[in-house]
């Protein structure tokens, strides 16, 4: 079988650590960008939008840091800047020279191409604003960059001034820039709307076109693909539609159309099938629930509830689907039977080497469980190795709780002050069993679960050395019941590592320290079993 | 002033408790079904699909309610059902009489329209499902009912056999149904298709057609408006587009675009200004939260951020927004991050009552406090509350801290723990001054910030009888840096409420029990200042 990638003709675009940044409540680190750098590499986009080095120290260091530390299999790294500003030559403007620095082998400028907001936003003239964008693409063009050039506004002002945007288009295209990209910057087109206008300026101009939507008026998928309906061969997009207000078009369903509908490969093959993980893996990182009702990828995309539906789906589950969701990575759910549920713990515990097809009953217990603990708020889909424990604890007939267990806890008390010389202190001290020995230890910290991470660790290293390699890669937070204020339930991943593997865990608790307690516990027992600790009995 | 109101030449037709209430998570009674059906028709819709009368004693109930209980301004109440079974008499078909003693004045027939469908799982002849549609459609007009019909896997069915999907239109068209509406009932389809095939079938078979879209390619309102494009006069939806795996067409931004951008009176005068409260009362009776970046009446839909916007909307607001958003009942708001500038920081001031436009040293000492500040993870484009006291407290000049500050911290302890028994234990001390008095109180709770905020209240309650109204309504936590563990900065992000107004507050810090303690101190702080207590000097 031969492996199609994708060609230069058509370009996936992401810009979900630019402009998907630009969502409220997203905050991104530098290291949060690296990670969704990674994810959106793995997926194959061919370009990934970075940020705008020099605008503030995050992005400058981020363009950095990918480059060390970021080996890209599919993507181009992209630096956003703007034009040069007025009056000002090419050369000289540190904004520009800050696209440069940044090493980036693709700029995209962003250009003005509505006359109103070149005279109110920019305060210059029209004629101004045209050389702004001829000097900068040809100047990095000359230092060997690909130039692409986002129109700002360019559909409200091609209905304002049609003969001015397309001015704005001839002037980047004629200096060298690669794509122009027409942006639907206030999000208030309608498809038929992008239809006529880019099928126009793409006669009229001859420059290759990209798009770029928001989603203002709900429309943002099909706008994207009414452009490429037209001619536009360059598509921008954010991973689950992050962006500012309403959010951009999202990444997801517009290329499973493109692939699924459209049958244009614009993503590595294979890569489509892991759509429904890349989404959720993004969502993590950014600390937003991912959407159930999200298309293809949600939780919700295929789950079927209607009687009539269910009825028919029996028959055959194509009459009420519009694809096969294992093509994005995601399953089909009957909300009524654990039909699903058995199939994918099969599936599940194939994948983790127990062979559970020949034992119905067996696989019935895990899925009961399983839909009893995810009741309670535990989650296994981030959390594979609690998963795995709770899978081994069945399979060796276990009702005690997850099996093996290296240790027993008898009980712990952290103690977190803040005190009137306003330093704080963190105590945290854990008593428990291991090897028919009573450890009672104190570990300090900077916050309690920190505490009592070290309290543990202190009393367990002794007795497994193994231990000593294991460190803590991640740890998050959520609140499950937005409604009960500080006294709802918590459930905390965990994610840790031996320097060659990383593993994850879940705990769900009425408080963080608890439920930090539940993931730790799992993570350093899953831990001793990849060491090759030899369970007690 | 004349009141305009839409004609019958075309129908915003809702089924959000027919279709909607199939979206996972919603779990409608009689009653919330009465209070959405008042609201609906409070918005101006003109017809409310109530659900299927005979197939569950819910949907019985609610049409006997309804007719006695609402006064009903604008809407035709609609019951659902299906065509007659296979070799039944319409008239003696139970469900066929179930619609007609609900008494609804129009009844929406559904229909099979894709011969696989029909054969597969209505295991009947092509020409029966034929005679299904004309005798039921004929049966009920003689009963003196407005018959609408729903083609089934209308889109589906035409790529497969064409000429039998328009005999279905015809057949029902010609036996008196009013509407047909050709159904995305597996929401596969996109706006491009669903146009061509309403153009067609509108120009061969003669019937008034309606569209009924799901989202599951994203793209329902488009399909929707591309119906309408193509000559499509009834438009099936439903709030905030719920229903089943990913939704339906939804409602509020099909009824803004074809009135905002179509310039198509749909909806009673004045009504569309209704629309983000209406949205919004809906989410409550369904128990869901209100999607923050649902197009048009989301709390994010006009919500800047990007500094670059934020200069330019000190200019013109409309150089960045698509509609003036009190057009749909929803408001622009200025984010406050440290991607923006001195002009959010200018707007934001104007929208909480403080001009700063006139002192330029102080708008740059306020923005670059808050840079310092996101820099170490505080965020406040989500704690508009914390924000405020910091620019409060610029304002008077202050450097020592927040101002103003009611009352005092002197140091506060958690101590969480769980016992050799298994339960577990949350208790906290807070030592603090208020008007001249030193407080020392604790408190319990299910968890240490549980404990903290009880501790918190139970000292300063005595002191500030205002503060017995507030409560907290949402807790947030978030680790901000990944790579760290459990030692990292942690963020939380509080809401407040006092029963009218509802604010938010953030805190930094390397627990999350310190982090919890600031942003309970900035909220207890907002909210008394909110109950106009006179802050000390």
């Amino acid at each position: 079988m031969t492996t199609e990638a994708p060609d230069d003709t058509f370009h996936v675009f992401d810009t979900t650590l630019r402009d998907g940044a630009q969502r409220e409540g997203i905050n991104l680190t530098v290291a949060d960008k690296l990670t969704i750098a990674r994810h959106l590499d793995d997926f194959g986009v061919g370009f990934i939008e970075g940020g705008w080095p020099g605008a503030n120290p995050r992005d400058t260091e981020f363009f950095e840091r990918a480059r060390k530390e970021i080996d890209f299999q599919h993507a181009q790294l992209v630096a956003f800047g703007s034009t040069r500003r007025a009056g000002v030559p090419a050369q000289t403007d540190p904004q520009v020279k800050a696209l440069l620095d940044s090493q980036a082998p693709v700029v995209v400028l962003v250009a003005k191409s509505h006359d109103k907001h070149v005279e109110l936003a920019l305060r210059t003239t029209l004629e101004e604003n045209l050389d702004m964008v001829r000097d900068t693409v040809s100047h990095l063009r000359e230092q060997g960059r690909r130039v692409f050039v986002d129109c700002e506004h360019f559909f409200d002002g091609y209905h304002a001034n049609p003969a001015y945007a397309k001015r704005v288009v001839r002037a980047a295209h004629e200096a060298g820039a690669e794509v122009v990209v027409l942006c639907d910057t206030n999000g208030g087109m309608l498809p038929a709307q992008i239809q006529a206008v880019v099928r126009t300026v793409l006669a009229d101009t001859g420059a290759r076109l990209g798009i770029h939507a928001q989603d203002d008026t709900g429309c943002a998928v099909a706008n994207t693909l009414a452009a490429v309906d037209a001619g536009a061969t360059h598509v921008q997009c954010t991973a689950n539609g992050y962006g500012e207000r309403v959010g951009n078009a999202n990444l997801f369903p517009v290329v499973a159309a493109l692939q699924l509908k459209y049958g244009k490969q614009v993503l590595p093959e294979g890569a489509l099938r892991e759509t429904t993980r890349i989404s959720h893996a993004i969502a993590e990182v950014v600390n937003l629930t991912p959407s159930t009702h999200q298309p293809y990828v949600g939780t919700s995309a295929f789950a079927h509830k209607a009687g009539l539906h269910a009825s028919a789906i029996k028959v055959d589950p194509d009459l009420y689907q519009h694809i096969d969701p294992e093509l994005v990575g995601n399953t089909m759910r009957m909300l009524v039977s654990d039909m699903a549920g058995r199939a994918s713990v099969e599936l599940k515990g194939k994948e983790l080497g127990y062979d559970l097809a020949g034992d119905r009953e067996l696989v019935g217990r895990i899925v009961a469980r399983v839909k009893e603990q995810e009741l309670k708020g535990y989650t296994y889909e981030a959390a594979d190795a609690s998963f795995e424990l709770l899978l081994r604890d069945e399979v060796h007939g276990g009702v005690t709780g997850v099996a093996p267990r290296f240790f027993r806890l008898e009980s712990w008390r952290a103690i977190v002050e803040q005190r009137p010389d306003g330093t704080q202190a963190n105590e945290a001290t854990v008593k428990a069993w291991a090897k028919g020995e009573r450890l009672v230890t104190t570990g300090e910290g900077n916050g309690p679960v920190n505490a009592l991470d070290r309290a543990l660790r202190a009393g367990l290293e002794r007795i497994f050395p193994q231990l000593a390699r294991l460190s803590l890669v991640d740890y998050k937070v959520r609140i499950l019941e937005g409604t009960h204020g500080s006294s709802s339930t918590t459930r905390v991943l965990i994610s840790m590592s031996d320097g060659s593997a990383e593993w994850s865990t879940v705990g769900v608790a009425d408080n963080v320290i608890a439920a930090s307690w539940q993931a730790l516990d799992d993570a350093y027992t899953y831990g001793l079993l990849r060491a090759g600790v030899e369970p007690p009995e």
